[in-house]
């Protein structure tokens, strides 16, 4: 745990902001200062160009293209990987005066300011650029994302000549020459471009894939004279600006992103017409309606999953930076879409959602937006058919969900993980069951968790074996969520997920026949299940081995994992990581170290099923040969070392949870955020200090606050109703929106809660 | 063990012989028709070119180009790979007759008749060739590659007009032209290409790794007119024939291949020194000579190695084959040179040289030519530097052995086995410590074995490791023999391995500093070698975790392997062979299945360390889980088998071991031979029938006689002595060449061999 902040942002509750323009963090800027808004992201780059150091990136969930691989000699090894695109940059502009181009690489300016106010989504920033000649010009640049109308994006620039009058050259247009800068190769062909008086547009094609991207952009702005530009993969207008001294000429450019992610001819009729409809949207697109719809979206989301810390401002700022950027990611808009590894925020894992998305991206979304998790889940639904796909490569039966995908197909190529790793199956299992247990929502479950269940159950059941005296059902040849143990037998996390997942899918079909006996019958004939086959589901889910140690409590984290050799993590040299890249790779796989946690992840998950004596003997035995190299891994620890009262270790691991982007603690953070360490904040906080466990039949809390804080609040769904919570150093305070008379445990003692706030002494 | 016999050839104790040409043979008899002479090989393609199926090749040991694969993210996985080069052409030859091109795939032909001859290794084959009008021409090739100058090749053709007189042309030269036929490339650079009266030459240079090849011919024929053309990579010469019925015409082509391998300044002047003698050297060479002088050779080489076996054709043919090819491939004329996979055969496993050498290859030599033997073993000293570097790759002291190589460099892609199997740098300590054991050559093993003990010895007390509780060393994440079972922990034979290379190291070190103190002071000195660390080996060796069953007397193949999921082999279908096409990759490591022997192959190496008993129930309990996917299995079970009197089991698996290429059991001899499989038909009957052991101080013999067989004979290299052994339905014969008294065990009684013959009967 070797990481340390690089504070560089100024601290505030609402704001991100930078003062005056430091070279070297413009890439890490340019991945702080990203905008999203599900449907697309850009990244925080200049859009008026900067010849140094940069990764301009523009998404779209869903649009990639695919790299085929040298075929393997060997079967179920994937060869054909999927990654997002780099899309066109539609906020290009280019700013002439008196023959300088404007470049904040090499021009001369002064007051630099940049910032992300979280509380309306807007990024600004400005400065004033210094010509060789002694003028001086302001300038302000806005953009948002309208989190209204997702294919719509706004930009504004404003132009002040601070000592002078006269002529400004402005380049604006639509770039579709953006390189994917892992390969270095252009992904796109134009196959139109088109100019009326106000607007221009580009249609582009990707060259694999063939999927399509509208850009179209709106200009409104006084101008002498205009003249147009177009070449290949480039249109661009070019604006004579007459400006006057101290007079702020305004120019403001809205954009339209109409993409087309599907083949079907229904999906090319769809785009046809609204690339039809597309003039008349644009035209009556108008910058302020954008914009307040844009702010009420965000004073929405905030009023329904802010989180308040008092007294620590640093993590104050932090955790609403998480939150803004989760909305930002994924808010539910669409059932298709994913949350990639870096969000739509960079190119890093390739734009890939991996089993991250459902162990811990998805309670936030269960607590703050059910409909949002609804929709992720939905994801698995309609992609069964690639994960039934996938699942006979590898020789299996049912479904094996991909470890790393975009369109539901698998991407990861390293059969060590795409083979071995069964927890993105399990952890869709999860998914659906903790959003059944959360928000009640069994119809959902029936209609469209059913069918996975009984897939994902398959899968289990023929992946699976027995051992060689019949006696123990498990898994043979797998790699647990602990990626530093590869090729083992009896993975306990795995196992037990197995087991868990056999369970629920028995318990949806006894409800589901009693309760939806139509949708049952369905499911089961469209499935061919047998009675016997759910025989078998309840043989394996009795018989599966959990290694475990009576006398000391301790779950093994896989058969063997005791006797092998002992590595001291301390004494590991910093030089040496991360491990990847100074070790050997098969020497990573030889000891007790982890990478992450294996056994405690799934006391986490199941907190319920252990008990208290349980979980501090496994983590006593883990935590010190866990080297945290995944930016999960602290936050796991955190929230089950508050449930130990270790107060400063639950401290110490939650450290850079909330900044781990904003003070770049990996070093990395240029290459995109770590989104799923961002989701993982969030727990960090509500099931860390808030002590939330959402695994049984009732939500429970035991709330503590760190010494370091005066006091924190947060709000929670629940069925339907929203609890407040509100901890500070004497008290917790409990309330619900809708009065609806939750039943809760706090301190393992049961309330009801009400619109009336409910105080309980907060237990040291 | 799903295999079945193609015979095709016909069946003679000295000759391999094809009546009428088969089209659907074609590759396979270019692979069986193979010529080489260690120094080259040529396969049996038709040189008067032919347009059907073929794989023409033409090899020098140590001549190869590279792969430069993409680097890994991860640390110690190749990527850079050689290859064998597929060579200039030499025999490069066309035949016209009134306008008709002679091309067997096409032309009219009849009395084909092809013929290798093992006593002499002359390839001859002739027919009579039927023009369209009606014109006939018998023709006969004969070729062979002198055994005394390695760096030659012969060509004749006689060339008989049937039923006319006229003109026939004959284009003769060099042809750099060819491909590696796996990447469909070219390899070569010609740098120049000279002409004189009745010589041609072109000098070639590989293209990435810059090693040189010059190619000059002498053409002895009379001819009316001779025309030269010469492009860029050939160099054709167009001889006009005068030919008259019934008259037949000579024409002789005598050819020298001057190599170049390494690049020093040395390497280059003593090339070019060989290239300026050349001519001289080309001019003096006569086809009577060359001829006279190879028959000398194999007749010397079968006085010393052949096997007789009566009452058997088949076989008898069959392991005469496989001794003819032993000594193409190999024969210890170079230190430099190795045994490829398929010797110099075919392009197949790249001509790499894998761990079979020492292993299967060795004792064949050790018994017939123990300077072979030792030249064999000495390109692991030549080597040693190659092996240091890659066990720094792979984060160990010093030497890890390559899985496969041709330089000394690590040519396996696949880290699974590459870093992983340890056998191959354990096999060389077994090949070093079991040629001074047979040949007493302690003196060798001092010079050029301690500094590879030493240095082996260093990467098993760095790679290994000591369990969690501290009681028990061995190597964690390991591969052994049987390669169906991927990062196991101690694995029973390479546990094993390690502690019986740790002794020998240990052992060595005290004869040496008793018996060569300067050799040995120079040797710790040179290495560095402490007290400490020696006393580090002692401990590993003597705490060397072996698993081993008490009750049962049965070894572990590896720790947990016991109560592995069971698979019975039986129930598998034909159709999923081979296991690796038709199965996921992952699925193949998850059970008890065994691809090879393991187990049983550290039984065979150390036979005397083991009870006949536990012999019996390893066997018992290994073999019925073995589905031999290796071609090197079925010996090393029928050796077992013979051991254990279960004599329709050992004659069951000895089945296709002589044959194995000749019947095309594996159905894929046309990619080139089974070379250390022939190495093992050897093995098979020595140590299988012969019941002979080597690895005890003295000799030892418990022969059995097949009871298809009326008897066989052999010989083996003991000490400086040669002993003849004879056995058949009741007796066995023994004595020895220069009756040095001999002390050996037959059926466990001691017995000294003279030259007069000993009589033993044989037990039943």
């Amino acid at each position: 745990m070797a990481k340390s902040a690089d504070i560089y942002y100024k601290v505030h509750p609402w704001k991100i902001t930078e003062e005056g323009f430091n070279k070297d963090y413009a890439l890490v800027s340019e991945s702080i200062f990203s905008l999203g808004n599900e449907y697309m992201g850009t990244r925080g780059s200049f859009e008026e160009g900067y010849s140094g150091n940069s990764l301009t990136g523009n998404y779209f969930n869903g649009i990639y293209e695919s790299i085929q691989l040298e075929k393997s000699s060997y079967k179920g090894i994937v060869d054909k990987t999927d990654f997002i695109v780099n899309s066109a940059d539609w906020l290009y502009t280019r700013i002439e005066a008196d023959g300088e181009l404007l470049d904040l690489n090499t021009v001369k300016f002064k007051d630099f300011y940049r910032e992300l106010d979280l509380k309306s989504g807007i990024l600004t920033k400005s400065y004033i650029w210094v010509l060789a000649n002694g003028k001086e010009i302001k300038l302000e640049f806005t953009r948002f994302l309208s989190m209204k109308e997702a294919e719509t994006a706004v930009q504004r620039i404003t132009i002040t000549p601070l000592n002078f009058s006269g002529e400004i050259m402005l380049h604006s247009g639509i770039d579709f020459t953006q390189i994917h800068h892992m390969t270095g190769r252009n992904m796109w062909k134009v196959v139109s471009g088109s100019a009326h008086e106000s607007t221009i547009s580009m249609l582009g094609n990707t060259i694999g894939t063939d999927q399509s991207l509208l850009v179209s952009c709106k200009f409104l702005c006084d101008y002498i004279k205009k003249e147009d530009e177009q070449e290949e993969k480039q249109y661009i207008r070019r604006f004579t600006l007459l400006v006057e001294e101290g007079k702020t000429l305004e120019f403001t450019k809205i954009i339209r992103n109409i993409s087309r992610k599907g083949k079907s001819d229904s999906d090319k009729k769809a785009f046809e017409k609204k690339c039809e409809e597309n003039a008349a949207v644009l035209n009556a697109l108008t910058y302020s309606k954008l914009k307040s719809e844009t702010i009420a979206w965000w004073d929405r989301a905030w009023q329904e999953s802010d989180i308040e810390i008092k007294g620590d401002e640093l993590n104050q700022q932090g955790i609403r930076y998480c939150i803004f950027q989760m909305h930002q990611t994924y808010h539910g808009a669409d059932k298709g879409t994913i949350i990639g590894a870096k969000g739509l925020t960079g190119e890093a894992y390739s734009g890939n959602t991996f089993w991250d998305t459902e162990a811990y991206c998805l309670p936030f979304y269960i607590f703050n937006n059910p409909q949002a998790a609804k929709h992720l889940l939905e994801f698995r639904y309609l992609t069964l058919s690639e994960a039934m796909d996938r699942a006979k490569d590898l020789d299996c039966e049912g479904a094996f969900y991909p470890i790393a995908t975009i369109t539901g197909r698998e991407c990861c190529t390293l059969w060590q993980h795409a083979s071995l790793q069964l927890q993105a199956s399990t952890a869709v299992a999860y998914g659906y069951w903790h959003y059944e247990n959360i928000t009640g929502d069994n119809q959902f479950i029936f209609e469209k968790g059913l069918p996975i269940l009984i897939e994902v159950s398959r899968m289990l059941a023929s992946r699976g074996d027995w051992s060689g005296d019949g006696i123990r059902y498990g898994f043979y040849g797998v790699m647990g969520p602990d990626e530093f143990q590869m090729m083992v037998n009896h993975n306990c996390y795995t196992n037990y997920m197995g087991k868990k997942t056999l369970e629920y899918t028995l318990d949806v079909l006894k409800r589901c026949s009693e309760m939806a006996p139509e949708i049952y019958d369905a499911a089961i004939r469209d499935r061919g299940l047998t009675e016997k086959e759910i025989e078998k589901f309840r043989m394996i889910a009795e018989n599966m081995y959990i290694p475990y140690q009576e006398e000391t409590g301790i779950f093994e984290q896989h058969e063997g994992y005791f006797n092998l050799p002992h590595i001291d993590i301390d004494r590991i040299s910093m030089e040496e990581f991360p491990l990847y890249h100074h070790w050997t790779y098969d020497r990573i796989y030889r000891n007790n170290m982890l990478k992450q946690p294996d056994v405690l992840m799934m006391m986490l998950l199941y907190n319920k099923d252990f008990t208290k004596e349980q979980l501090e003997s496994n983590y006593d035995y883990y935590e010190p040969k866990c080297i945290h190299e995944s930016s999960l891994s602290p936050s796991v620890h955190s929230i089950l070392a508050s449930q130990l009262k270790k107060e400063e270790e639950a401290y110490k691991f939650f450290g850079f949870a909330t900044r781990m982007d904003l003070d770049n603690y990996n070093r990395n953070t240029g290459e995109g955020l770590h989104t799923t360490s961002i989701a993982a904040a969030w727990m960090n906080i509500v099931y860390g200090f808030g002590g939330m466990r959402s695994d049984g039949k009732e939500l429970s809390f035991a709330p503590s606050l760190p010494k370091q804080w005066e006091g924190y609040s947060f709000r929670v769904h629940w069925k339907g109703d929203i609890l407040f919570v509100a901890i500070d150093k004497d008290h917790m305070r409990i309330s619900s929106k809708k009065g609806s008379g939750i039943k809760i445990l706090i301190y393992e003692k049961e309330y009801t809660i009400g619109q009336e706030e409910v105080v309980v002494p907060v237990i040291r």
